[in-house]
């Protein structure tokens, strides 16, 4: 799993930086994390490509986590999308997106699902490869922070291994699930001779906007990687806390209370032309932690 | 009057180029011609300050033409603007930008003032120095276009000749306005002796989106710029006006029928790299053309 950063700047756009916005990948599919303004711009820019987008998750109602949302949206049709889209977000984006399209007098090209978050948690959709839960966190308007997990696809197959044991590529599902193979002759290959341990699940939380809080804790515990917002210096922790918003140092205990294993900054407010002091006031906190750089994709 | 293009692009950004926004200048003052998506970001880029903005004139629904509004009006309260913002645009984009700030919980720092343009043409607002008209063009959906026209300031002091003739600041109103300086003595200086003539007045027409029509020649009769969408080069011709659209020859065609003094065009299709072919085929027909460049400014 990987995430790329598309934005990772507060409301006002600022050197250069952008309205939030990232791409979760997993297992090449693509998973997107509020859709700030010009974030189509930002996904030509930086490679992504819609074909791989069936899934955009839109953590609150305010403008810096949307305003892309319909743009993309429109997009995406004029380009000719025929796969699915699934939107899951606060209710009334809904309206606002419907109505936008209705007064364009547009007809998307492809079928549009809307599915409204929940006031608390729950699970908004599971594949075969993850499964993506919503959880509240605490902001001046109803949010919700996101967490992706990815599922185990089985044992990895060791494909010289397989052709000198001459397995049958048929058989391979079954040897990712752990089966031994059993040749024609009645000899039994063990499976661990042509597998190995396959890529271990992993969980990512995107925490979206939020003051400082343990009310989400136990959604967040043990995963790989957080994104938790800084928009502050500790230093201007009193106007954090004001705002619903949090400080690099409260990202940090977070992180290091939650046992998560590394620690990803982002929402940095436009104050901030150098955002390498967030990075340096978390790292005494909990050392891995990285200062997000749009454009660049992280390891979960 | 100067036009400096924020975007250029038509509904898919593309090659770097946005969707439609443009500054129009009027003797320091800024006149904000629709708001694709990105435009505060643009305006940023290219130095647009937004303390000179207090209209905004947005042609119509779709879009790549307004896209950007929401997260401009935001910005400017997140960043104290005190001064009133008006903004004139179809009737239902009022109450998408009221739903949006709503739903943010967000009450604007500023006064701000919306006026839902007419079926036909009106005159939208008029100052001491400028005047803006709107003018309906052929789309898809309802659409308008707006006739920028600068007023004179009287005639331009020479301030060499003044302080040599000795007259003091207080005079300099009436100079403009082309009166002669009676001093104590009673010696008279010939207003002649101590200006020139001032800036001749301006017009500008931008077109927006339209398909080629006469329908709005009137108003941008002997202008002396007109901005006229291209979405298409010549060849395309049947899809454009399929699309409700135009191409470069039918632009400069229309300009040449105005008689106005030079065309920009914009509003390329995504499908074109290179936008000097739209050059060569309207110079062909108007020589005076140019193909904007997005952060470029033009004279009118």
């Amino acid at each position: 799993m990987k995430v790329t950063i598309l934005g990772n700047n507060s409301a006002l756009p600022a050197f250069g930086r952008n309205p939030t916005s990232q791409i979760v990948s997993v297992y090449g599919e693509y998973l997107l994390m509020d859709c700030g303004e010009a974030t189509q711009i930002q996904m030509q820019r930086h490679g992504i490509r819609w074909r791989k987008l069936e899934h955009i998750f839109i953590s609150h109602m305010h403008g810096d986590h949307y305003f892309g949302l319909v743009g993309l949206i429109n997009s995406m049709s004029l380009l000719g999308r025929v796969a699915p889209l699934h939107v899951y977000g606060p209710a009334p984006l809904q309206g606002i997106i419907q109505t936008t399209l209705d007064l364009a007098d547009t007809e998307l090209s492809y079928p549009f699902f809307f599915y409204p978050l929940p006031e608390g948690s729950d699970v908004l959709v599971e594949t075969d490869t993850f499964k993506v839960t919503c959880f509240p966190t605490e902001h001046r308007i109803p949010c919700h922070g996101f967490l992706v997990e990815s599922k185990t696809r089985g044992r990895k197959i060791l494909p010289a291994q397989c052709r000198d044991k001459e397995i049958p590529r048929y058989f391979y599902d079954k040897l990712k699930k752990g089966e031994d193979y059993v040749r024609k002759d009645g000899k039994v290959v063990k499976n661990e001779e042509v597998t190995t341990e396959g890529p271990r699940p992993k969980k990512y939380a995107f925490c979206a906007d939020t003051l400082s809080t343990d009310s989400f804790i136990e959604y967040i515990r043990g995963a790989d990687t957080i994104y938790h917002e800084s928009t502050y210096l500790h230093a201007e922790v009193e106007k954090a806390t004001v705002r619903y918003h949090s400080t690099s140092v409260q990202a940090a205990e977070l992180a290091k209370k939650a046992g998560v294993t590394q620690l990803l900054l982002g929402h940095y407010s436009s104050k901030y032309r150098d955002v390498v002091p967030f990075r340096q006031e978390a790292r005494a906190i909990f050392p891995n932690t990285q200062t997000t750089v749009e454009g660049m994709t992280y390891d979960v």
